[in-house]
């Protein structure tokens, strides 16, 4: 790619702007729906500068690219004048949106992300991308929309962001429940089976009698300690080993997943068929993106590393305590084979043409909450030298940015060289003791009338996020989301507050009104933020991973929730004893905390302080790479109410659209 | 497109003609992994003449097709100079593949339909397009292979054919499971809400207290009988009825999906959660492929189609006995919306470089066992007059082509203009009283060398197809799908008693060894046999579906299978009534028949006759538009054996390759 193509491509796009918006704003579908998209090859060719080497067509308005990519860009040379942090030499500047702590509305991170790259790349000449997850299907028939952004900042076509996508979700899905029937399998073969009767099914004669090893068999005779390669070679108590997995059935951690709000599988009674001869067992089902698969793709930086992050994935202890893996049950080849194109973000395009990656969609709370590492840097390679990748991270940033860095930034070797904090004046007021804040009820008065004093009062919680953020060494720039009940009044003191506490800027933005040309300000301010954050040289973990496991938590609870201590369960105490023995110690956390207050309650509103924070329980990650401790219980499949929104969606069949998604 | 346009395309495949094979016959990974797919754009465009606006890519090699090609097109004028059937003016030969009773080992079907087009398109100048089915996830990575054919004859690339192809399986699975999950949801509001309560949350308020219904409600009321429009004027016993379905939770028949052998799903108690208070229900999973919304798409002739047996399939009875739809339920557009993209066939190519159309994957037992309506529509289309599209039928002829008969084509108004019977040597043997073949066991001896004799008395059942298939009215050409073990003096007895049974040629084919070289002379037969068949004006369907339900399933057990007469059990007398009843008498009927025998005991090889048909049970799909006889007990959902084929399946990370599929 040539930077005069790329140049030449960006002008082009000029072309795209929004300038006639409609007031007020139309619902999402309408806009989404009235926008044309261009077919993704011009994105991709004249946008990305990409050649058909690169990325694969799926459908008109998605495309797959390659995940090699980024080292095969390499550093671009771009017309800006910036270096940038020094992971990759030559790539744009990196930004990471996170946001206050929200209500259960949302205060627009998304929206914002996908404003803000509008309005750089369609508005103010800087090349940017924007890195967003992939939605989870179930919600998008239950109550919740979906995740294409809002008003005039969306990615297009919506429908197709928040359904199959190109399929990811679905690869995930499947290579998490090959896993969850091979564990089970295996548990029935070994306790109907001999041994020897093992050993011979699992090692089948070939016509002349010999017998093989495959591949993967050998990982399980290292971990066994046996290092021969002739079958023929172990003895008796070697085969013994290597055949029977034992896998303790009473305590499998591996759970099977569906991409749908169905509360009936939290938990039920599996092997209920006369030919599984009475092995029932519980277990349960979490929705897909609640996979640790999910959260490995998320975490993941090529096929190699993928292939030892599934291969080392533990699906419950033997009854000797034993961590039992997907290597173990010989399955990790499968499951690469199964998420060979999975690895490959999705490119799309906001409303005024400008290109998204699409990749990975983990939870938040049981996982990083993050989109995927690949996805990122692929988007650093493509905007080059001065240009933007603007990367969300989810919930509040004492959440999804304490994991961007701790776990993201610590695996990727990526720094950010700013951060946007996402603020409304509805959020602060919630925090400034306004009333509860309900989905689906009508907001109380005070939320949509000026009430200087109760932002002010909520301002807490924001400078709290910007001190968090700052304590990183990452410079913050304050994106209030504009509403149209706001009041100037109510946004002169949200400024004058976050630049009080630090934050390079704080600017106004009506980029869901307006589109890209309503978040001009924020693009500038980003773009100066970064310019004197070049080398991010003040960047710092939160904690070194090596520390202790009770150690890191206390770390993180003390200095991002400002709680006074921390208290373990019994069983937390046992979970921590027992991974520190099996090698764990080391990974860095994944705390699993309520997105609605600092604290473990989510009724302490505003920046609490003083309390105690307990962790009930532990949980490993091994392929993903962190410990999950549990701030609480996070349901991990959702149900569907009285009236889900699939009532008005429907296929126009004559007019081909989707209609009736939010 | 214009005639130039295809026959240029024609002549340039000439060049992919497979005229070096290596002897023996290489794996079929080996083979595919050799050789060098075409861009799908090349096939799409210079081979079957369509332009950008007619298919979308899925990767490098896969595209979907617009469901509605085969209108776009209309009948294409050809460079053949035959007309064919009268469903389509002007459209291509249509010739069907179904084969004899098969070993558990299969005898060729799928590798002799891409065997043949690969010999009409490359070898003899003819437009050819093969019409298969999806295969099924689950069982590549326990025991059976793939299903893209074999050898010399198979679709291409094999891995992306049997891992996610373009995500209509996932799909149908995700479609599936939200009807699943919408019918437990709906079963717990209604048991934990008053009517009022019900009403409320089924028809909230607008801000000025209006209520709406949506547009999928009208089709309930309309089932009730009421025809009010605005929800205000419905009476107290009318809204009760409207908001409560009364799904009796003991006999609701809608199970849940997954693409995936795993045995302990398929009888489960749900809803153990504490959250679902005690509700608990027995249940379970069967592998998606089996979803009735596969069979919906492979019986669906447009998206208005789809759209209404979507919402006419039934979940289970309400407590008074009514069939309880998806259109009660609500969610049938948000099925649709799903499904939108599943409905459009995917175009892929064989080892030479011709095309095929893989569309729907239904079960051959329980459902029609045949790809879909729609692809088979557009390949007679695209190859025009004089061109042939050769499809598959399932199983043995007795089940594949007496449902493409009295199922597909009754539904489609497609007729064959001439069937291939596939046969080998090693199936007629074990009909003329060879020993058991077990899948994974060394054949007999008797299978290895030569036994005429064995050949001779196994004829009969092969005899005893052709006879079946002629009674429709169908013109067979026999298929000799050669081992290498077969000896000359097998094959002429087959070929000898073909003929004498009414067969208009036998052909020995090597498809398998050779590619299209290998069947030149079997399309040769098939080409005389069309152009002696323009019109099909024998052709005529097993029975009338007018005829009571009994009636049906006698006719087709006494001159299909050659049943002396039919048992039906209780339970089966009480469902024929129920659903005659309930308005389903007029359906046709989908026999859910083991495939090893005429009869419904497996053992009984050759031709049996003088047997009781038992008929045990009898289900009703309502959307795909059947009603399902069952022969017996058919598993839904495959196991994982001990050693799965996983252990061999892996990503080559380096050379970007999967590894290991068969």
């Amino acid at each position: 790619m040539t930077i005069e193509r790329a140049s030449e491509a960006r002008y082009d796009f000029g072309a795209r702007r929004l300038e006639e918006v409609t007031t007020p704003t139309p619902s999402d579908i309408e806009i989404a729906s009235a926008a044309k998209a261009l077919p993704i090859r011009e994105i991709a060719e004249k946008m990305c500068g990409l050649t058909e080497d690169d990325y694969e067509m799926y459908g008109r308005y998605k495309a797959k690219l390659s995940e090699k990519l980024s080292s095969t860009l390499g550093g671009r040379e771009g017309e800006g004048d910036g270096p940038t942090c020094d992971a990759t030499a030559g790539h744009g500047y990196y930004v990471v949106t996170a946001g206050i702590t929200p209500t259960p509305l949302g205060e627009g991170k998304s929206t914002t992300t996908i404003g803000l790259v509008q309005a750089m790349q369609a508005h103010t000449n800087a090349r940017a991308v924007a890195c967003i997850r992939q939605p989870s299907m179930g919600p998008t028939f239950g109550i919740k929309g979906g995740a294409a952004g809002g008003g005039y900042s969306q990615v297009i076509p919506m429908e197709e962001m928040n359904l199959h996508l190109t399929g990811d979700i679905h690869a995930i899905g499947v290579a998490n429940n090959l896993l969850a029937a091979a564990v089970d399998a295996r548990v029935f073969h070994e306790s109907t089976q001999s041994d020897e009767a093992l050993w011979k099914r699992l090692m089948p004669q070939a016509k002349d009698g010999s017998r093989k090893f495959s591949a993967i068999m050998f990982k399980r005779l290292k971990k066994l300690g046996i290092d021969k390669t002739n079958p023929d070679d172990l003895t008796e108590e070697e085969r013994n080993k290597f055949v029977r997995l034992d896998i303790d059935p009473e305590r499998i951690t591996w759970r099977r997943v569906v991409d749908m709000n169905d509360r009936f599988l939290r938990e039920i009674t599996v092997g209920e068929s006369p030919t599984e001869k009475g092995k029932t067992r519980k277990t349960g089902f979490d929705i897909t993106v609640a996979s640790e698969i999910m959260a490995v793709l998320a975490m993941t930086t090529s096929l190699a590393d993928m292939e030892n992050r599934l291969g080392n994935m533990v699906v419950g202890p033997a009854r000797d305590g034993t961590p039992v893996t997907c290597d173990d049950l010989g399955v990790t080849g499968a499951l690469m084979a199964l998420m060979r194109d999975a690895i490959k973000p999705t490119l799309m395009q906001t409303l005024e043409a400008t290109p998204v990656l699409v990749h990975a969609g983990p939870f938040a709370n049981i996982a990083s909450g993050n989109s995927s590492i690949i996805a990122d840097q692929i988007g650093l390679s493509m905007v080059g030298k001065g240009g933007f990748v603007v990367t969300e991270a989810g919930f509040g940033a004492d959440i999804g940015l304490e994991k961007f860095v701790n776990l993201k930034c610590r695996k990727s070797g990526l720094k950010p060289n700013c951060a946007v904090i996402v603020a409304t004046v509805r959020a602060l007021k919630c925090h400034g003791g306004g009333p509860p804040v309900t989905a689906g009820k009508p907001l109380d008065h005070s939320y949509t009338t000026e009430n200087v004093d109760m932002v002010r009062e909520g301002m807490c919680n924001l400078v709290r996020h910007i001190e968090n953020t700052k304590s990183f060494g990452i410079p913050v720039v304050v994106a209030i989301n504009a509403f149209p009940t706001d009041t100037e009044a109510e946004h002169a003191v949200i400024r004058e507050i976050s630049l009080a506490a630090g934050a390079e800027d704080a600017v106004l933005c009506t980029h869901h009104a307006h589109g890209g040309k309503g978040a001009v300000a924020l693009a500038n301010a980003v773009k100066a933020a970064c310019e004197a954050n070049e080398d991010c040289k003040d960047f710092k973990f939160g904690y070194e991973s090596s520390l202790d496991i009770k150690s890191k938590i206390e770390t993180v609870a003390k200095n991002i929730y400002k709680a006074d201590g921390v208290e373990f369960s019994e069983r937390a105490e046992e979970k921590i004893k027992l991974f520190t023995e099996q090698g764990f110690g080391d990974l860095p956390i994944c705390m699993a905390k309520t997105q609605y207050s600092f604290s473990h309650d989510q009724s302490l509103k505003g920046a609490p302080s003083g309390f105690t924070l307990p962790i009930g329980d532990v949980r490993l990650s091994a392929g993903a790479g962190f410990l999950v401790p549990l701030v609480g219980a996070f349901p991990t499949i959702p149900g569907l109410p009285t009236r889900p929104a699939y009532y008005e969606i429907s296929v126009d069949t004559e007019n081909d659209q989707i209609l009736g998604l939010s």
